[in-house]
């Protein structure tokens, strides 16, 4: 019998100092329980997401001597941990050194060897090339390995021999996208199962947490133990790791699956923890029901983590809100508030002589339910100042001596209010106060850049960037509901019509608000940007004409002829957002916030984009002119 | 004898309809003009950086539609192109349709096959990944395939035979990192030319400028021609792409290597030209000597393409330059004037009570000697309403009913006047002319941050944020020298300190300025980002112990002992700046502008980061230890 610990841990990426001294205490306290493996996740010492720090000599020679002060531990504790491994002699295709992502497995101080690997590591073997994920440009797969010795791949993958109270295991040891491999010509776990009896299987893991994904794992982990009649133990890390641009958090949630595929361990998310469990051909344990993970409780758990993280790791502890008196201010806020304390918090309202007296009323009422700092900071008389200064400054042609003055429109006095907001009023008191200010955008917005640039487009991280305007209100909820258990957020937010009140046009009183039509675009973006084969105006005309807009998009049927009652208003409508997506907001979303991830595809380094204009297909074209009755 | 074309296209990524009407003009003129073969670069219909366009299903079809219709003109000429090719049987290893990076060679109407290959066009072989590339991302390599059909790669590289007026001609293809293949573990030309005889090479490119690439472009592809004893026809498109963040530019400088690897025939930097040459056994061309492409009229080329097709395709006529008085917006201005018109630039002076007679001075000269439009706008009085505003402000904790006020510090004051500038003043006064502003910061204020976000950090473009300041001062000279012939950039703006003045310690006329000792700092901060193997504190500890420190940073001997006479001030220099590259700075650059890309490594796409905040490996901290007299 084998007493195995599972080590869900806290990963600091990009800090190998601090990640060695926590396993050190990790595997102190499994030897005290007597555990005879101890497994860490995927890339524990390194971290994953790193960027180009995997460039830097000194940084591998770092990890790699934390490692060996790792392995010196394993004196009568197996240690089963991932990390970076180099060979010195070896180039990558980059003409860098060559570097693997490796899983060491150490006993007695000494390394075990991969049956027939000619390394005394296991060497991932299947590399995720999409979404936030970079590992071709860094590591080199056993794949590579394998093509670059002539020798097919299942030459080099086998277990680990480990040799435990007298007892031989044979561990078949993978990392992560390795036990993802359905749309691979071969599966390292299937050829691993068939060319060998094997005693468990190991997958280290560095997943980053995504809204359902952990459903989909289940169904296919479970039926790989039980396929394969084997146990299988799946260790994921906890903590956030970031590409810059986009963050996300890692879940954990690691599992352990019996031979018949039953969940019969597993830590709950963002818990760091060590789980024991023992394995052994006759004990069975109960089998637990599937974790759930697919509803709004399970984004909020998401939400909370990365930003209480992510504050914690740039050392920030005080917070501005600038709060206009609807929806995503007022959710930022109540999240903001719960997470780091509403001490913590202040909540700035900022009003012109747009904004209503209801807006006004419900900031204050939102600020004194969750009890935050709260000040008024109106922006009238700069915004005036500045119309005027601009109107009266004389710009002078130095090749004509011709003085111009210019003319400040309706359009551009809308973002010189926006700007004041932000650039002058919150980055201005967030410095003052020592602390950052947010960025309140949903992906709705941020899909089709109604936003200000150094306005409301700005702030330090855009929490809610990643969820649709309807996910912003289920959260809403949410928190009063289940979280506050009271009406923290005051319903009047939650049912104004959503609106920038940056002009006389955007009279919420007079329902007057967004150009978005929420119910409907939130699904037209979503289409645009995380399905799986994006999804474009030709394909959304093709659905429109068949009538199958609605079933397509996963919206409520008839939204479209609600909204636009005829093909020419339906199209000027598709055209104006898909000139939006791909023009103007790709350049805002270049220069925006870091966004904290839970979709299936967030902006920034998941979502990756040309700033190259809006297209339309020939195909697009041809049908547009046959709906619209003109030649193409 | 075979009359070639080589079609140094200017591609417009992400507009497969504009790439097709020009290639129509291009094949027509080359059919005019009697050639066997017209050749364009790789990915001429589609373009390269394009982002996830490649996950939509519809651009696909488009472009191989478009690619039909070329095929189609083949009648009477050999057309050879890149363009993307699908085989919608199979999948890539993220799921998605089976996708190639491709060159199809088409004549008489119909596609030749590579004689081994199981398609209809030749797929490449060998993937960059590294740098802004992202090929593995999105495309399937012909060694991908291999592996999948276990066969050595060998198998399948074959060449294309076309029979042009009774003669067969063996035509050896190969698409851009093909013939780059020093750190692969086999060369797709030797494997090429050692298995058949071969009428020519070609290489059809999508190779972004680089400053200095040139020259190694061409001792490697000459070395090809001459060991193989064959011509190579290397084609590159013009034009600039995008990976969002980063800008590149692509000269083309496409060249024609005889078999004894000379130069016959080369086409301009960024010229869109059908350029012709007759290849035969017989005829031999004068050999034309190497052009040489290392000095600053190489980058001042780029930069001017650069700015001026960036702001074609955003569809930008007018820019502002706020200028200072110093060196960056001096020769912003110089540049932007001469590339898109003194007319089309206005130049905004914003003083303060900081700014000095001397500056103030200084850009009304700058501004009166390139005669652009020129206006004053002061910030100081909203600058001081805003210190005033945030210092009355009643903040109340709503919890408690106290009442808090912010207390407005010194370095606070400083970023509130950057701000002022750049927010409110230049995006207003741009908005208000329907133009953009631009970004002036350089290469060493980038790396550590020395910039204030929503501040000078801001602009539609960082045309300078990937030259080093002493490449900015090389430029300013250029500029006065070889561009204007005068002295537009006034002496004393290239004599003055560099200096921010944002407090009464930034004095200019008291020679106080920058932190950044630009003569060290350039070449330290040069070291972090671009070498090979990126340099951290560790190894700059090591050469500074040894005493080799300039000599690897490649600047002047003796300036660190100048500016830091003691180990214990270099290391607090050193770690100052440190901190702030890994730190501060790399959540400035997540907000920054798109960087006109010109060095081996630009901040953005191409130098990939994670904010994770600065590191010191175990071996750093003992070397301090040891240089101070301390225990580590």
């Amino acid at each position: 019998m084998l007493k195995i610990c599972f080590s869900q841990f806290e990963v600091e990426p990009g800090h190998p100092d601090l990640n060695f001294s926590k396993m050190l205490q990790a595997i102190n306290e499994a030897k005290q329980n007597h555990a005879d493996i101890i497994i860490f996740p995927e890339m524990v010492i390194p971290g994953y997401l790193l960027g180009d720090t995997w460039e830097q000599t000194s940084y591998l020679k770092d990890c790699l001597a934390y490692g060996d002060d790792i392995i010196a531990q394993s004196d009568d504790i197996c240690i089963i941990f991932g990390n970076i491994a180099v060979d010195w002699n070896k180039k990558n295709t980059d003409g860098r050194v060559r570097k693997y992502n490796a899983l060491y497995a150490a006993y007695q101080g000494k390394l075990i060897q991969p049956e027939k690997s000619p390394y005394p590591f296991a060497i991932k073997t299947l590399f995720p090339n999409y979404r936030e994920f970079d590992d071709s440009r860094y590591f080199f797969s056993l794949q590579n390995l394998a093509t670059e010795m002539n020798k097919p791949v299942e030459e080099l993958l086998s277990p680990m021999k480990v040799n435990i109270k007298g007892q031989e295991f044979n561990l078949g040891c993978i990392l992560c996208e390795d036990g993802w491999s359905d749309d691979y010509n071969f599966s390292p776990i299937d050829i691993l199962c068939q060319n060998y009896k094997l005693d468990m299987l190991v997958n280290i893991s560095a997943s980053p947490y995504t809204f359902g994904k952990n459903n989909k794992r289940h169904r296919v982990f479970s039926k790989q133990a039980k396929d394969n009649n084997v146990p299988l133990v799946y260790v994921n890390n906890i903590g956030i790791q970031n590409n810059g641009k986009t963050i996300y958090t890692f879940d954990g949630s690691s599992t352990v699956y019996d031979a018949d595929g039953n969940i019969i361990a597993c830590c709950a998310a963002y818990t760091e923890k060590n789980t024991y469990v023992e394995l052994s051909a006759a004990k069975s344990y109960p089998a637990l029901p599937v974790p759930q993970n697919d509803d709004i409780a399970n984004i909020y758990q998401a939400l909370c983590y990365g930003i209480k993280k992510f504050l914690h790791d740039i050392r920030m502890k005080k917070v501005i809100i600038g709060i206009s008196g609807g929806i995503d201010s007022a959710v930022a806020s109540a999240l903001y508030a719960h997470v780091i304390g509403k001490e913590n918090v202040t909540l700035i309202n900022m009003p012109s002589k747009f904004n209503s007296e209801t807006t006004k009323g419900l900031s204050s009422q939102l600020a004194h339910n969750l009890g935050c700092h709260y000040a008024i900071v109106p922006i009238q008389e700069v915004v005036d100042f500045t119309v005027n200064q601009f109107e009266q400054t004389q710009v002078e042609n130095l090749s004509t001596q011709e003085i111009n003055h210019v003319k400040v429109s309706s359009f551009v006095k809308e973002n010189i209010q926006a700007r004041d907001r932000s650039a002058r009023i919150l980055a201005g008191m967030a410095a003052a106060i020592g602390g950052g200010f947010t960025c309140n955008a949903n992906k709705a917005e941020t899909t089709v850049g109604y936003s200000t640039l150094y306005g409301d487009q700005s702030g330090f991280l855009a929490a809610l960037a990643d969820l649709w305007k309807y996910q912003v209100y289920d959260l809403a909820r949410y928190l009063n509901k289940e979280v506050y258990k009271r009406e923290v957020i005051p319903q009047g937010i939650i049912d104004i019509v959503p609106s920038a009140e940056l002009s006389a046009e955007q009279d919420v009183d007079a329902g007057k608000g967004d150009p978005i039509k929420y119910p409907y675009h939130d699904f037209l973006f979503r289409s645009f940007v995380e399905s799986w084969q994006k999804v474009t105006p030709e394909d959304i005309l093709i659905w429109y004409s068949e009538g199958t807009l609605e079933e397509h998009l996963g919206c409520e049927q008839g939204l479209a002829k609600k909204y636009f009652p005829t093909a020419k208003e339906f199209i000027a409508d598709l055209e104006r957002w898909w000139n939006l997506f791909t023009g103007m907001a790709v350049a805002k979303r270049i220069q925006a916030p870091p966004i904290l991830a839970v979709s299936r595809r967030a902006y920034g380094f998941d979502h990756r984009e040309s700033q190259n204009g809006a297209y339309y297909t020939r195909a697009y074209k041809q049908l547009k002119a046959k709906l619209l009755g003109e030649s193409a």
